[in-house]
């Protein structure tokens, strides 16, 4: 298929078939990455921004990573060195920026929506690294290319999300991709943090942990977003953990070759136990190795588009 | 002509000739930046290095997107991650840089005059990004840049400059560049935020907007710089508004054709209303644009110099 | 010789052919960044990362020019812009990192041991760019380049380190690294400034300034490290600078071509005067110099070990 998209706001936007090719794509990419020299000459004389209202490592190095080792120039912006400061509103940081005709902006803003509004207003290129509690969309194509590559497909998967769903961007936006394929989606946390209505989305709600996770395929762990006030959300955090917290009693229970996901950064001890992060179920940090393959496509994609 | 000067420190020390030249070699690299691939190799294996010890998207961006086109590498250093809070002076922060070869530095200080000790005390190159109200001598190029390119030339413009001028290092910029043509430069603003002795330099003072703006071809519109004290300057930010804020109805009161500039960041609903900043008569993003290929001429006439 | 190591913890690992050999490498070096083009391709596509969880100009740059001028590519990690704000632990980070696949993490961190974690856990090289007042062994390694550049060999200097010993990780490595040369290594300070047992490490101590440095070859200032309390153990800096603050008085009293050496950054005025400091035995930012091509050195040897 030909990519014709100049961005990449949310799952939602994808077919099935887009997602099905940025996997594909990823996967010629990751080798690179193994290489002793780690770099193509792809995207050279690309500028590629960095635009983060969030604190952020693993994102924006992924995004830097990627862009580097096709080539491109990177320039980082964030909030606090930003004329952010000069009370600036988002809409003329995204005019200037663009003016100085950059290829592609990778945005992480608290506010739903930021990327898209920069999207309507800009030519070149815009990723979502994250808007609020709203979309993550390649940290949910970098779990379905963990999934598939783990599995060897996704249809047919069993996925059990755990944690505070209410204010996760990545759990929605691995829910929007999930769907397209033929699996099922259980969502088990505590009630404040499970959002209303899941069920239209193809979702099952269930509040025990053992049960969730029975005969499960993938457990996707999510941590409790402080920066969003979850911690509000439940009596404790010991509670919590009691409750929700996955411990290695718990993988037994679950289904033959189950895999352990999480976006990190992780709470041990909170959402996930040692055992369980370090343990061999885990494909946490083949999720972060699959993140800079990834991006590497959705780069790729969106600069090398049809027009 | 041949460049010869090592730095650029401010407008007063180039002649027009220089002034011109600068212009002209910024003529030839604005097109790069249009290319699909954004990059040349003319300052390969070359370090530049900005140290910019006030906050700032566009400038610093700017030029190291500028810097990058051109194939050199750069080091950012911003204030608040640097050794200056280990007491260290400036003096000996620029010493021991200079110790590590760079090619050129771009500095962005509050202090009057940082620059010029700077250059004093390396052998490299170092370009002033803004030194407190005092020079930001790109800036005024590329205003320069962007008024001939609008109006073909820039002898017999009549250019008003309206705001906090007393505070503003882009006017004063912009008035000792202005100078050596045959212009016209209205300043106003209220009162108190005129310096004394403006008529010495060339300038007309006018208090009110509509007088001012009359038959002008260019409107250069300024914030009010909150972090030097701007706002202690006026009764209020409504009363500033209402007197000096450029409306969509003022726009028919000045010459035909006239263009309205500013360098940002805006403050919105304050010096400039919305249909005005984004109305067709606004060359505000094209400054931005053209602003990149200003820094790409400054990088590469300074490194480039007969020596 | 062929070089082994994965990673550069601390001089204490070195044997004195490992220091010999960096020193022998980092010479070749030192010419490329006089080079117009400054800029060999020795490690393009490789990954190199700095992680500086305290404030840095110096390191930081010197190990970011170090590997831009043998091509590498260089992600920045500063502790305020990262997910350490997010609660994730130091190990989770590093497993993160390195599943990027970096060639190389250059670490500071205030915890001593910091860097030997984690080089414990990837299996990509780690640098230590300084943990607490443990190690900072690229500093100690560059110290040495300057002696030997200077007086043409280690064996038989008289050596005197001056200062807040106990809390500095730049004198520990440089007494680890001269150790294996035939030196006299004087410490001096006040008491409560130098650890106890010193003279189990081969330094002699001296209380007495003048007669501390009385024939000295070399003199090492180190400033007082406020950031881990330095200023609590002498009675002010007034009298701590009257004892212990080098004067040009001082010179005459050293040895004939004494050099002054200095780590940086200064604070003038206290532990070393102006007229010293500027003076003609000053090879402070001959050190600064240095340290990029040791750092060149470090880099080329770890990712071109032999495994």
């Amino acid at each position: 298929m030909n990519w014709t998209k100049k961005d990449l706001l949310g799952i939602t936007e994808l077919t099935k078939e887009e997602i099905l090719f940025v996997l594909d794509t990823a996967e010629s990419f990751k080798e690179i990455s193994k290489r002793d020299i780690k770099k193509v000459p792809t995207l050279r004389g690309k500028t590629v921004i960095t635009l983060f209202y969030e604190p952020s490592t693993r994102t924006r190095t992924s995004f830097e990573i990627a862009a580097k080792r096709l080539s491109a120039d990177t320039i980082n912006i964030s909030a606090s060195t930003s004329s952010y400061v000069k009370g600036e509103t988002l809409k003329d940081t995204a005019k200037n920026l663009e003016a100085m005709n950059p290829d592609v902006t990778i945005i992480r803003h608290s506010m739903p929506g930021a990327p898209h509004m920069l999207a309507r207003i800009v030519d070149s290129s815009v990723v979502n690294g994250g808007d609020g509690a709203h979309e993550h969309p390649t940290q949910a194509l970098l779990d379905l290319f963990t999934m598939r590559e783990k599995k060897g497909t996704i249809d047919g998967l069993k996925i059990v999300i755990v944690g505070d769903i209410i204010h996760s961007r990545v759990a929605r936006s691995n829910i929007f991709a999930l769907r397209h394929f033929n699996t099922e989606i259980i969502c088990c946390g505590p009630p404040t943090m499970l959002p209303p209505h899941l069920e239209e989305l193809g979702v099952r709600v269930e509040y025990n942990l053992k049960k969730a996770i029975r005969n499960a395929d993938v457990i996707m762990m999510l941590r409790i977003q402080k920066e969003r006030g979850g911690v509000n959300y439940i009596p404790s955090i010991k509670e919590y953990s009691t409750f929700f917290g996955l411990r290695k009693e718990h993988i037994a229970g679950a289904g033959k070759d189950v895999i352990i996901m999480h976006p990190g950064p992780m709470n041990r001890g909170v959402e996930i136990m040692d055992d369980v992060a370090d343990g061999p179920s885990s494909v946490i940090l083949e999720q972060v190795e699959n993140g800079v393959a990834v991006r590497m496509a959705i780069l790729y994609l969106l600069l090398g588009r049809e027009t």
